[in-house]
C-alpha cells in the first residue's frame, strides 16, 4: 500500500465513521442533527470521582477540523470513494455545537462530560479523536489528583516521559499531572507549550562521565546556582550522601544546596539515614526527593515507615496510569432529528445492564449544601427542567432506585459550558495555573469520604425523575418494536 | 509561566539533560564522546522475547534534531541559560553513529537494542525521547505478537484508538501491532500514513440512527459492496442475526455478504448461535467477527469454550499493553572517551545486582545453529571480537555462571545495523511488509518453548567471557575507588 503525507488530524477517525457517514450521505440524511454524549460507566482506579481534562486539545483539534488533499487523495485512492462523495467531506467543517465541562472540573460515572450537537455525518467523524483525548487526559489527571493526595503538603513532580505511551502522552498527560495537583515536569516541551515548570538537575550519567560522586557533583555546583545531587550511582550513604556534603561545604554560599535525589535501593532506609547526615552536617534545610517507581501505594506505604521524603518524583505509574492504563469513556447518540425537524430519543440497549445508554437531551448538575458548602451529589436533568429555579429536588439512586433522598437549601450549579455554538468557539481557554486552582476547589467539594484511595464512597450521580422515566419509556418502546419486528 | 509555539521535537528531552550538557559546556567536555545504550532489563507480560520497532520514529526525530528559534527564546526567558551556551545549542545538530536493530528483530533482556556514539552533550539530549519511543512501540509490537501467538489462523485488527493514551500512541501503536502480526487497523489517518491495511463497517450509530436492525444494515448494503454488520444493538440472537440474514438475502449478489460482529454478551454462546443460525441461512463462510475488550487470555478461553470466532478485533488491552503498560528500557553509559581520546569504559552500580549495568563496547549476535535452524541464544561480544569467524563458542548464564553450554556448527548473526555514520542516515527503512515479514520470520528461530504465551523457558543471553571478565574488572575498580575517596 501507498504512505501518504501525514498533514492533517482528520482522519484520525476510525473507517467505520466514514463508511457509516457514506450511507447517510447517500441516504440523504447526513446534514440531520444528532446528539451524542461522551461520558464512562466506572470510575477508574477504585477512586471515588475523575477529574475531566482533554477539553483544550479537543478544541484544538475541532478547530483544525478539515480533510486535506492527501486525506482525500487517500480516501479515493485506497478506499475507492466516489467523487460526490469526497466532495462533500471535502467541504466539510465543523459547524455544531459543543457543551462540556470545563477542564478540572469533578466528573463521575454515567454522566456526560461532553454533549454533541452536529450534524449527524460530522458528530460521528469526531468521535474516535474526541475519545482518544478525554479517556486519556481525564484518566491522568486523576490519577495525579489520587497521588497528590497522598503526597500531601509535599512536593509532587512529573518524571514519565521516558516511559509514556509516545510523544504526546509524554507532553498531554504532564499537562493532565499539572491539573491533577502536581507541582511540575522534567519535560522541556510541555514546560515550553504548556507554561508548566520544569524541574531537574542531573543524571546518573553525570557521575559516570566523571567517575566519581565527588568529582560530578562540584562540576555541577560550579556551573549551577540551585543543585540536586543525585547519590545512588555508586553507593548512596557511603559515597553519594557524603560527598554531596562535602561539595556544599566546599561551595558555601555560592550554590543554593536544595538536597539530594535518591533513585533506587530502599528510600525508607536510605532516606532516614540521609536525613540524619544532612541534618549532622547542618543542612537541616536541604531537602531529600525520591524516585524509582512510586505510586500512591508505594507513598502511603513509606510515609507509614516514617520516610524522610520532602518531595516526590513520580513517573511510570502516573503517565500511564499503571494500575489501569484506560478510561472507557464512550460516545453514544441520545437523540437524532426526525423528519419534523424535532429531536427523537435513541437508546441503546445491552445484555449487561449498566451499559443501557440513557436517551433525551440532558444537562448535568452539581447540587451544593449552601449550609455545609458540600456537594449533595450530581444531578442529571433534561433541558425542559431547570433544577437552578426548584427549592426542592427529589434525588434517587440510578440502580437502586428505591433509595431517594430530598434535598433542599441547595444550590444547583450547571456543569456544562457552552464550547462551541454553530461551529464557532465562544469558549475562552483559562490558563493552566486557573485550571489546577479550579480542580483544587472543586475537591473541597467533596466529603473526604469521598475523595480518600482506599473504598471511597459512591458519590451519588442520580436521574431527575423525568429524565428516568423518559429512559423507560423508551426501553419498553424499543422492545416493543423489537418484538413486533419478530412477529 | 509564558506559553511558546510547539514548533519542535527538540525540547522533548528531561530538563536534567539540558542542566548536565550545560556544565559539560562549561567544563570544556560536551564534544568528548561517549557511548550509551538502549537495553531493558525485563521481558515484559512474562513473554519469552520482545519485538523490537520504533526505530522509523527514531530516525525522524534525529533528521529533524535542531533546536528552533522558540526552543532557544524559551531557555533563554524562563531557564536563565545565557548566551554562549544558547549559542551552542542553537548549533547543535547530530552528528553520531547510531547502530540498532531492525524493526522487527526479536530482542531479549539486557541487550543492547540501540547503540549510541555521540558527542557526549548531544547523546545525552536525545536520551528521552528515544526511551519514549522505544519503549512503547516495542512493548506493544511484543503485545500483538502475544495476542497473534493465540489468534493463529484467524484474523486480528487492531481496534483501539478510542482508547489509546493519546494520538501519537493510537497510530504508532497500530503500527507496532502490524509489525507484530496484526493485518489491518481501524484507524484511517494509521493506514494513510504507513500504509496499513484500514478495516471496518459500522457501529451501534447506524442502528440508532434508522432506529431497527432491519433498516440500518438494508440502507449499508445499499451503500457498500462489502457488508460487515454489527447484531448487538438491541438484541442480539433474536433481532441483530436475523436482520443480517434477511438483508443479505434480500440484497443477494449485490452485496458481499461477508459477515457479522459481535461486540457485548457472551462471546463463546453468542458466536455459536450466530454460527447455527448463518449455516443454516446458507451462510456457511460468512464470518463473524468479535470485539470487546479482547486480549490473548480472553482469546484462549473463548477458543477452549468453541467459539465460532473467525476475525478477532482487539482494542483497549493490546493499544495500552493493559497488563503492562510499560516496558523499562533505559539508556545507559558503557564507555566514554577520555583525555587520550581513547573510550574508557563506565559503569553503574546499583544496590539491585540486575541493575549494575556492562560495560563497554559490544555488538549483540544471534547464534543459529546451522542443523536445526533455530537460535541457540544471544550472546554479547565486545567489538575486539568477532564470533561471526569463530567456530567453537562458550556461552554462559549471565547471572548463574556455573551454567555454561559449548556451541559448534552455528552460524553468528550480528544484531545491530548501521543507522547514522557521523550524523549521515546509511539507513533504507525497509517498507511495513517487509518489517513484518521479517519479524515473522524471526519466530520461526525460536523453539515454541520460547513463545509460548504462559510460562515460556528462558531464552539464553550470554556475554562473552572478555565482556563478563570486563564487567567484573570494573566493578571492582569503582569500589576501590569509593573506598579510597572514604578512606
Amino acid at each position: 500500500m501507498k504512505k501518504y503525507q501525514d498533514d492533517s488530524l482528520t482522519l484520525h477517525t476510525d473507517l467505520y465513521q466514514i463508511n457509516m457517514v457514506e450511507t447517510y450521505f447517500k441516504d440523504g440524511i447526513a446534514e440531520k442533527k444528532a446528539i451524542f454524549e461522551v461520558y464512562f460507566r466506572k470510575l477508574p482506579f477504585g477512586n471515588g470521582y475523575t477529574i475531566f481534562a482533554g477539553l483544550e486539545r479537543v478544541i484544538q483539534y475541532l478547530k483544525g477540523f478539515k480533510f486535506s488533499g492527501s486525506d482525500i487523495d487517500y480516501l479515493r485512492e485506497e478506499g475507492g470513494y466516489d467523487k460526490e462523495f469526497l466532495d462533500y467531506l471535502a467541504n466539510m467543517r465543523f459547524t455544531g455545537d459543543i457543551r462540556a465541562m470545563k477542564e478540572g472540573e469533578l466528573a463521575f460515572a454515567n454522566e456526560p462530560l461532553i454533549r454533541i450537537e452536529a450534524p449527524l455525518a460530522q458528530a460521528q467523524i469526531i468521535e474516535t479523536a474526541i475519545l482518544n483525548i478525554v479517556n486519556y487526559q481525564t484518566l491522568i489527571a486523576t490519577k495525579a489528583a489520587r497521588i497528590k493526595q497522598v503526597v500531601g503538603e509535599d512536593v509532587a513532580f512529573e518524571f514519565g516521559t521516558r516511559r509514556a505511551q509516545e510523544l504526546d502522552a509524554a507532553i498531554w498527560g504532564t499537562r493532565a499531572a499539572y491539573i491533577g495537583g502536581f507541582e511540575g515536569t522534567s519535560n522541556v516541551r510541555a514546560s515550553k507549550k504548556f507554561g508548566i515548570p520544569a524541574v531537574g538537575t542531573h543524571a546518573h550519567a553525570l557521575v559516570q562521565t566523571y567517575q566519581d560522586d565527588y568529582t560530578a557533583f562540584k562540576k555541577y555546583a560550579e556551573t549551577h546556582k540551585d543543585c540536586v545531587f543525585l547519590v545512588d550511582t555508586y553507593d548512596t550513604l557511603r559515597s553519594g550522601v557524603p560527598n554531596a556534603i562535602r561539595v556544599a561545604k566546599e561551595m558555601g554560599d555560592k550554590i543554593n544546596f536544595v538536597g539530594i535525589r535518591l533513585d533506587s535501593g530502599d528510600l525508607a532506609y536510605l532516606s532516614k539515614e540521609a536525613r540524619k547526615m544532612l541534618d549532622k552536617a547542618g543542612y537541616k534545610k536541604a531537602k531529600i526527593t525520591a524516585s524509582n517507581d512510586l505510586d500512591e501505594y508505594t507513598i502511603i506505604n513509606l510515609k507509614a515507615q516514617g520516610a524522610k521524603i520532602d518531595t516526590w518524583g513520580i513517573g511510570t505509574k502516573l503517565i500511564t496510569a499503571y494500575d489501569q492504563p484506560a478510561l472507557g469513556a464512550v460516545y453514544k447518540m441520545v437523540a437524532i432529528e426526525n423528519d419534523q425537524g424535532e429531536f427523537e430519543d435513541t437508546i441503546k440497549i445491552s445484555g449487561n445492564p449498566e451499559k443501557v445508554s440513557t436517551p433525551g437531551l440532558k444537562t448535568p448538575y452539581r447540587i451544593i449544601n449552601v449550609a455545609s458548602g458540600k456537594s449533595e451529589g450530581d444531578y442529571i436533568a433534561l433541558d425542559t427542567e431547570n433544577p437552578e429555579q426548584e427549592e426542592r429536588l427529589k434525588m434517587f439512586h440510578p440502580v437502586h432506585t428505591y433509595i431517594s433522598k430530598f434535598v433542599t437549601g441547595f444550590k444547583a450549579k450547571k456543569l456544562h459550558e457552552d464550547i462551541f455554538v454553530a461551529g464557532e468557539l465562544v469558549y475562552t481557554i483559562p490558563n493552566i495555573e486557573e485550571i489546577e486552582m479550579y480542580a483544587k476547589e472543586n475537591l473541597t467539594l467533596l466529603w473526604e469520604e469521598y475523595t480518600r484511595t482506599l473504598h471511597p464512597e459512591e458519590y451519588p450521580v442520580d436521574l431527575s425523575q423525568k429524565c428516568w422515566d423518559k429512559k423507560m419509556k423508551k426501553i419498553e418502546e424499543v422492545k416493543a418494536k423489537v418484538q413486533e419486528m419478530i412477529d
